[in-house]
């Protein structure tokens, strides 16, 4: 490549990533040849190119402007993706692709048979018979009551204090986060994740076009010294994050840690968005933001998709009552409405008996599986990161020389899915970690296929 | 209210419109003196004090900044509604609001029971017995193939040849063209809409704080020569309409517009995103720009809401392979997944014979509806704007006599919501304008109430 179709390439990768969009005028001549460290001539061939090929144009004395249309908003385009599965979208993409024979061991759900299918059945069966008016009809624009009444009950009990007015129904976890964060932030706004975290919160970051700092997470939450810094640093609007059980490393935040991290969040006028999706899995009381600041300076989102169906999908939000009203604004003109039988449906399983039984058994067979998957990995000298209390996820870091990448390939070959350390994190700490979905790992296969791919990929 | 109140006022009303963020310079205080006729001496005072509340702060020599966080995105402090029972956003939350036995004569929905809940009940107890994996699992990315595929034989007959690769299925029209402008636009792009329009386009494009611009409907669709000023004018990236029945026109597009107006759209290199959630009411064959231009520069989106259910809620999006491919990145994204569930009881009811019976007879009773409405109305001296081939919109002037206003708030006690013409619209040629819902209007009371209020409202 020429140093001019250098130049090009790096004019056409900002107008991609839209950091340069119609009308606006490009970087003076000079200005670009010494960030380049290309000769003046050089660019000025370059820009004159790009004015021939309708790119740009010049206008006299007053330099060269964007002359193209807006390039639509391609998520690849917004940064470089280093590898193609380390790639967030890529990773999610993969997962939701992958036919039922695959083993999904890096995947964030239960398998199919885990699920309490028959209290699902059974909530159709008598939803199908509701009256024609909850069949067919919009919802109201907060949602069933029945079911927002049962979810402040549940809230209650863990110490969050709601009216069902403040409880609004969406289509999904994932919908909330979006809409909240359409509701806080703007470009270039800065937000805080763990590091690390969940992967699909830096995809949804990314649409938003935010700047994202990762804090290091400890197994007590994240670390405060570095939160503390960063708040002075950067300034950040929003800090998201799992509190109750932590994606994906099972950790729990520390009643200590929650505590003083209330305070700084407080100072610092910042919002915590609390995604507990996984709280339906926990066996004992841990800390909630929205419960230590009284939903000052928190919004917390839940949902049904790991605890009763993926396909039948619900989420909520819980916030102050003047922010639920402002959302549910956004939300019906974004959306108008949300599926009022997915609501319906799983308010029914919720409240039939069968449902308590089942997840009373889950947890016992979930925690079996966690001491069924230590000790397994022990033996494969592949360490958990911390003991998780409860949950799916066992973060592992694997000897240093297992080469975790043809590790991965290996599997993929023999039908095993695996998440990757890496694509939890914006940086380098955790190449030699894997997320175990202790629920997959059940499979009778999984350790042999494993350990020999482990073998294959050391050094 | 003092000067400095009002200089106060306005800065406050820039920071909640989100014009001014955290970061930004204020105007100078000779500009802003200058902008709104006061003296320097009152802009200083007004800044002083805004800079004592800790709202703004002065940098030495640079002039006053903004230092408090970002305003959430609230749409009513976007632009100052007018008068509420004409904002997009309170018209739709109070018809979603409204109980049962209120009659929705301005609502965009057939009645409950003329939707086919027969057919429904049966897809959902057939759907209650699928396997597993259906029941509980995320969807693939795209969606159910069955649906997919039944969608791109159903467009094929509507003279659009697509694969089922190129449709996407997602939870609502509404969510998938705020998908596609999340895509297409950045803030203050221009987005054309028909005058007047579906009110919930406008509550949307607000979301994106794009400019909007009206192109008068005349009964053959948008005119001509408007739609090329516009273009001229403004350079549009978007024009956002109804093209088989127009809502709230219930007008239909001619095949001579049709053509021309995808020349133009071509010419200009803009995009039509072609809104046909009422397609299934059609009777005759109208033209789609999505057939005419081979989804070159247009994107269709379609519904199950208005003929199947508004409940079980699916929505999807036709477009070219290659943005199908990004969409999916920021449905992953921004949603993870949409119900799978949902997608399966409106394939099965779809697919059901009982459904196409009901559709034909549907057809005929609303056919029969816009008879008697035009007939009832005529005498009431309301006259239609243009006579619809299909569908279930009937848009009428009414006397100048008439204060619509006062005619409203008389229907509102007697239980009867409206839909004013000003609502529809951001100019003010419909003010003397409503939309009729000739399913609605079959109530049995529903004339009198109208002809009382009139007369009452008559000056």
């Amino acid at each position: 490549m020429t140093k001019i179709e250098q130049v090009i390439d790096y004019i056409d990768a900002q107008l991609k990533s839209r950091r340069l969009t119609p009308g606006m005028r490009l970087p003076s001549v000079r200005t670009l040849a010494k960030q380049l460290h290309y000769s003046v001539s050089t660019i000025v061939e370059a820009y004159e190119r790009m004015a021939s090929m309708g790119i740009i144009e010049s206008r006299a004395g007053a330099g060269f402007y964007v002359c193209t249309p807006l390039e639509p908003l391609i998520l690849s385009n917004i940064e470089p993706v280093r590898e193609k599965n380390l790639d967030p979208i890529w990773i999610s993409r993969r997962l939701l692709e992958a036919p039922p024979n695959l083993i999904k061991l890096g995947c964030g759900w239960l398998p199919n048979d885990w699920m309490p299918h028959e209290s699902l059945r059974k909530a159709i069966r008598d939803a199908s018979k509701s009256p024609i008016y909850e069949l067919v009809n919009y919802s109201s624009p907060l949602g069933l009551l029945g079911l927002r009444e049962l979810l402040a009950r549940r809230l209650y009990s863990k110490g969050i204090e709601v009216t069902p007015d403040q409880v609004l129904l969406t289509d999904s976890g994932s919908y909330s986060i979006d809409l909240i964060c359409r509701f806080l932030l703007k470009p270039d706004d800065v937000v805080l994740v763990d590091d690390p975290c969940y992967f699909n919160f830096r995809a949804l970051l990314k649409v938003h076009q935010v700047k994202i700092i990762g804090i290091p997470y400890t197994p007590q939450g994240p670390d405060l010294e570095a939160f503390k810094q960063a708040i002075e640093q950067h300034h950040p609007r929003l800090y998201i994050t799992n509190s109750g059980i932590h994606n994906p490393t099972g950790a729990t935040l520390s009643q200590p840690t929650a505590h003083k991290l209330v305070s700084l969040i407080e100072q610092a006028n910042m919002i915590v968005i609390e995604d507990d999706i996984f709280s339906d899995f926990e066996t004992a009381h841990s800390p909630r933001f929205s419960a230590l600041d009284g939903l000052k300076h928190s919004i917390y989102i839940g949902s049904f998709s790991k605890t009763l169906s993926a396909s039948v999908r619900c989420g909520y939000i819980v916030a102050k009552a003047e922010w639920i009203d402002h959302l549910v604004d956004l939300k019906v003109a974004t959306s108008f409405s949300h599926s009022h039988f997915s609501a319906q449906i799983l308010y029914k399983a919720l409240t039939d008996g069968g449902y308590r039984k089942h997840m009373e058994q889950l947890k016992i067979k979930l925690s079996e599986s966690m001491r069924i998957t230590i000790e397994m990995l022990e033996k494969l000298e592949i360490k958990p990161w911390v003991i998780p209390k409860a949950g799916i996820f066992l973060w592992c870091e694997l000897p240093a020389d297992v080469d975790i990448k043809k590790m991965a390939d290996d599997c993929n070959e023999n039908g095993v899915i695996l998440a990757l350390g890496s694509s939890f994190s914006q940086s380098d700490r955790f190449q030699q970690f894997l997320r175990f979905n202790v629920a997959q790992c059940m499979h009778p296969d999984i350790f042999a296929i494993l350990e020999k791919a482990m073998n294959n990929a050391r050094s």
